[in-house]
């Protein structure tokens, strides 16, 4: 059986707004998008049907057959290439769900090694497969989702001097790009904490973590620094803690995007000493010097 | 209730093999440290304990009470710092298992959203939380676990070129490091294909499941390429799929290094145009110039 992927688009262009120094213009960016992907499997037991929800992942679409076929192989559900009938892109009943869902067809008298799956993984209840449901879900979900953004002013002197701040707070090693860091500054510029891990999710639980325990949550006069790149998961914890300026080092995926956006989080990618990218803001910006 | 966090040893040092264009030399690394980590939740219901393990992530130690709790409260589990009597470590009955399980116990009264958590997380069976045994896990499921090592000789004129071939072959926006690459090359430097994703994880489960519809497994032929650090599921994506050699832009983690030494594979870090770090091998090395 041959097995034709699909080619998808996998960038997306938005206008955003670019800083340089203390000048800001209307540029078209490009940005990486995000789509959960659903992977499923259909197969014969005791000659019956079954047809069973295996992952939800975060991917970038395009070549999803390889993936959902790479994801079952390595995870040990399916090793060999002959139990593959078929694999198909499912419809749903969704307009916004644009080919997030692949099943994967097994033929009769092969019975896929979900046992070997030593291991749950994510799912989602209900449709649950395209960006914008997973977005409704974190907003129902957040404990602060009754707030107003509380209005802030952010000043482009103390978002240049984060980066540094940031490197002088890690450890050497983590500076040599072995570990990823999130900190967690005031909106004046004050570094209040800083937490490293070999996962990005796991430094910003670390920190959110650290805040919960402080009573410092909602986070709402504070900025999250991140030292890589804006996934969605972490526009999600954001989101959570009531955090209201999330910027990184890297670059924003478009779902990140698109949650800040419904979440009232200003959004700073591409942050160093001179310069930085607003992808959404619910702020107000303040570009003046101090220094004459 | 005051809760505090222990400071662990996050960096391991290790002595690797440095080449540096056609030069070798045994130097003193560091590696950072990846451990699984068990998230549990005891809590009253029905005037009943109740006990459960709610997730296992793979996290750099230390700060492990805020990881946890982090993780609980931006997973909406937990939404009150007053619901919290105690954050411990729990004893478990393996030795290798050094403070890798972590229970919350909420006070009666206050209930977990476990509801609210629209999917399930990551959990192992038994003892499974020392590297160790994520380690054996892996060994058992491999379908090429039987295979003996092809020897193989790896020439370092060769590996030099593999950085360039990748970023010839990324498209024009991953090269901004907007998203990850995976680059799957023959031993003598052809490259086969290349799959991207926001996700690595993503990129290599693309790549394993394009290879997986080829019929080519096991890769034990092959090198590997990633466009960053090398984490233990990778390694552990590569062992499933016989991959031969895993190399990296970026470093390996502890763990990535162990699995590796245990699975046959030869790991190579750093890798640019005239240098690399060599963490374990089952290959033989030239490095010799074919130039003059």
């Amino acid at each position: 059986m041959e097995i034709k992927d699909l080619e998808s688009i996998s960038i997306k262009n938005k206008l955003i707004q670019k800083v340089n120094g203390t000048q800001i213009s209307v540029q078209e960016d490009v940005l990486s998008i995000e789509e959960p992907l659903e992977i499923r499997l259909k197969y014969y037991q005791n000659q019956e049907v079954v047809t069973q929800n295996i992952s939800v992942t975060m991917r970038t679409p395009g070549n999803d057959f390889n993936l959902t076929l790479g994801f079952l192989f390595t995870e040990g559900i399916i090793t060999e290439y002959e139990a593959i009938q078929g694999v198909f892109h499912v419809e749903k009943n969704c307009a916004l769900q644009k080919n997030n869902s692949v099943q994967v067809e097994l033929k009769e008298g092969f019975t896929p090694q979900l046992m070997q799956a030593d291991r749950n993984f994510y799912t989602t209840s209900s449709c649950g497969v395209c960006g914008k449901s997973s977005i409704e879900a974190i907003k129902t979900v957040s404990p602060f989702k009754e707030l107003a953004p509380t209005p802030i002013t952010i000043s482009s002197e103390i978002l240049y001097q984060l980066p540094q701040k940031l490197r002088e707070a890690q450890s050497d090693f983590s500076n040599t790009g072995g570990i990823h860091a999130s900190a967690l500054f005031r909106i004046d510029g004050e570094l209040l904490f800083i937490q490293e891990d070999v996962g990005r999710h796991n430094a910003l639980d670390k920190l959110i973590g650290k805040a919960f325990t402080k009573v410092l949550l909602p986070l709402n006069q504070h900025i999250l620094l991140l030292s890589g790149r804006i996934s969605f998961e972490l526009v999600q914890k954001a989101a959570m803690a009531g955090i209201a300026v999330v910027a990184a080092i890297g670059a924003p995926s478009s779902l990140a995007v698109e949650l800040a956006t419904e979440c009232n989080i200003t959004l700073i990618g591409f942050l160093n000493e001179n310069r930085f990218n607003i992808y959404c803001q619910s702020s107000t910006f303040n570009l003046e010097t101090t220094e004459n």
